[in-house]
């Protein structure tokens, strides 16, 4: 079994994946607008030596349930949501070694703007930013920052595989590793700062990257995409890959089919990292673990949870009874994730209430409950049957199971020898792939846009 | 004399204005893409009492001078150009009052997602963000951010008036102060968040903000056009301007005329501060700061200084001899720097070389150079002959030019109780105006958009 990876999954908000949980005493969300609390949380995830924190993002908000936002709103269901970007030099100030996953959408970011954020990221934190690459989903967001309405889904991934280019070309192949000579005449050499010359379909970007290169010029690139075009793309680009599958033989049908796909794009399939979404809720004995799971399950919205769910899918679930089991339905969404939830059981008929207790607590991911020791068999059973890297760990009550989980499971996965108990390796790329390896694989398609000290492309 | 408030003015690269003084053995702008610097930095300058920091900004480079980037890339002269908004959250976590101020573009930045970013900052720096507002002039940044050419100029203010509208609305309009409720059953009460139904010319956004109201709402709104479209727009819309005169009459005409349409505007005059833009070198006895200063103007690099001033005034200076002085002449951007050189002094025939010698240093604004007690006396000058609210702190050396003016000028100005010793009222508006403050006033265009428990509009 390879290292375990452990990310946090959050969101810049007071909610984020569960549904009512922000009412529970213990909830640290009503404090996301602190930076106290965001640099406390940086060294509460360093303390448990985690490879970084993952924040997921939303240009647009829920309103598809009900026809409205209202619901969203009740619950602080993603919405009111910060710029995840702008607190993260903050938690890098206060560490050294944790990474930072950023969600950023190709249909909304320029990429000649969105480069530079990376880059200047990468700088500040010496090496430690990622970028999950989504394209959007909501028409919230088209409706409020582009012309009123969506780009097809498919076209949006081919705007997507442009917008990379560019970004590929800004990263790798503008500034060469000797650019800045400071020689005592020169700041850079100007020989060695390129004008990338891109003119595409989507995006015209002719000059050169206002960044030089950063320690890791490209960022670890994440993806989550469920669809055929998306699996395409991550197979293609991605680094690593969050899933957020209902069961271990699901799992391990998406990391073959991933890994198959990369392999079919000429990568090395081990280059694909596999990092699943999980929520734990652990206490010092399974007893107290599942009395703490049931209060938590006490508080669960439904109403908060339809409000997300029916965001996701796009299909207005206020229109079913909460109780009657409803078949089978394909939504307007990539993933059908009705079908999702009826692969899980073949035998149970999910009612509207059952998915909500569900995904309540920790979204669309599993939750585990029990002691450390439960815990840690759990985690790795899931790794060892399906070949994942490592989990990106959800939580029903904000800073309070992340805490628990580095206080009680982290010491008992370091006592069996599963995750680091030091850092290796300050790069989050060094953290996937092992110490020295900060830039691009060769393996990778990004890798041939990067000029080090020679012309090459 | 009012208060005199203190800016440091930079730029998150190796350079900023001045040309070639990045070689100077004190000089750290090799250090721009260390958290730590901009960190230390912001401790220095919160012992200094400084009101805030003002990052310059530009997302095109300087490519007029021979027609290249390469001058521009040889002297550092604001290229490379990491994003500014990224490095805040670290220094605001290691001060409590240093305001930040911001500059971005209307022509580059959709209202949705600025409005966003600003929110995201108000929040987190507990309201201690401004917006300087520009336009943006380079071709480079129209190029590789737009559609290959720049909007015409007037038509870039309509753009910025519009944009400026947008971003009222979803500060000021959209979440009421008392929309968060955390009742135990609403996070937010969704009757107290509203949509707001933006339709423009230039921009369509039907919805709600993304993020709830922050402690100042509107950032503190900053502006420096020159143009009359530019004064127009800052008359009516800046809480304070900048200033780059280069004599004391010149500065206080310019006083004179913002006042004067901020009156015809609506608005009180005096809601309307001014920060001069300055510099200075400062040693223990004007003996020691004048030879400091020689030392600064041995370092000034010619090209580096007519990269900058080429691509501020969109005329390649490569094609007049140095030496030879030339006739006044009516550039492509909105002003005319060489006529303002001529007016400092209209008995001298300006050079290149000359111009180069004088913005070579701390970029159009002049240089004080002197003790602390001679550099206090010019400070006191300088506003009491024109009304002046402060001044925007520039620097031959970087960190150092700051430092001494920390170590040496504030005790000095402190002794005469010109600026303050202790800090009131922590958000940056409150710097303007006075403790309490925390609000747009009422005589701001922006605060007709302001609900705070109540439909208001």
């Amino acid at each position: 079994m390879t290292r375990m990876r452990l990310f946090a999954f959050d969101f810049q908000g007071p909610a984020h994946l569960s549904a009512g949980l922000w009412r529970h005493q213990d909830d640290q969300g009503g404090r996301y607008t602190s930076l106290r609390y965001w640099t406390d949380y940086a060294q509460l995830l360093e303390r448990g030596r985690f490879d970084g924190i993952f924040f997921a993002d939303n240009v647009g908000y829920h309103d598809v349930y009900q026809g409205s936002v209202a619901a969203a709103l009740a619950d602080g269901a993603q919405v009111p949501a910060n710029d995840p970007f702008l607190v993260v030099s903050a938690m890098a100030s206060v560490t050294t070694h944790l990474g930072f996953g950023l969600t950023a959408s190709t249909s909304y970011e320029h990429p000649y703007a969105l480069a530079r954020r990376f880059s200047t990221l990468d700088h500040l934190t010496e090496g430690r930013v990622g970028w999950n690459l989504v394209t959007s989903y909501a028409d919230s967001a088209a409706r409020n920052l582009g012309n009123g309405h969506q780009v097809p889904h498919d076209e949006r991934y081919d705007v997507a595989a442009e917008h990379l280019e560019v970004c590929y070309k800004l990263w790798e192949g503008s500034w060469q590793d000797d650019a800045v000579v400071r020689d005592g005449h020169r700041y850079a050499d100007p020989a060695r700062v390129h004008d990338i010359g891109h003119r595409g379909r989507y995006f015209t970007v002719p000059g050169l990257a206002l960044c030089e290169a950063s320690p890791q010029r490209t960022p670890v690139l994440f993806q989550a995409g469920g669809s055929s075009k998306g699996q395409a793309l991550a197979a293609a680009h991605a680094e690593a890959i969050f899933t957020n599958a209902v069961s271990i033989p699901a799992l391990a049908g998406q990391v073959r089919k991933v890994r198959g796909l990369a392999a079919e794009a000429g990568r090395d399939p081990g280059s694909v990292k596999v990092l699943q979404m999980l929520s734990v809720v652990c206490a010092p004995t399974d007893e107290v673990a599942h009395a703490r799971y049931e209060s938590y399950r006490r508080l669960v919205a439904y109403a908060g949870a339809m409000a997300r769910y029916s965001g996701w899918t796009g299909l207005d679930m206020s229109q079913f009874d909460p109780d009657v089991p409803f078949a089978h339905v394909r939504t307007n969404a990539g993933q059908t994730m009705v079908d999702l939830f009826s692969r899980m059981d073949p035998d149970k008929q999910w009612t509207p209430r059952d998915i909500a207790e569900f995904i309540g607590i920790g979204g669309t991911g599993p939750t585990l409950v029990g002691s450390p020791s439960t815990v840690a068999d759990e985690l790795i059973h899931w790794m060892t049957e399906t070949g994942i890297d490592g989990f990106n760990l959800g939580h029903a009550v904000k800073y309070r199971d992340i805490a628990d989980f580095v206080e009680l499971v982290v010491p008992e996965l370091q006592r069996r020898g599963v995750v680091w108990s030091e850092y290796e390796g300050p790069t989050l790329r060094e953290k996937l792939y092992g110490p020295g390896t900060v830039r691009l694989r060769g393996d990778h398609p990004g890798s041939r846009f990067t000029r080090t000290s020679v012309s090459a492309w």
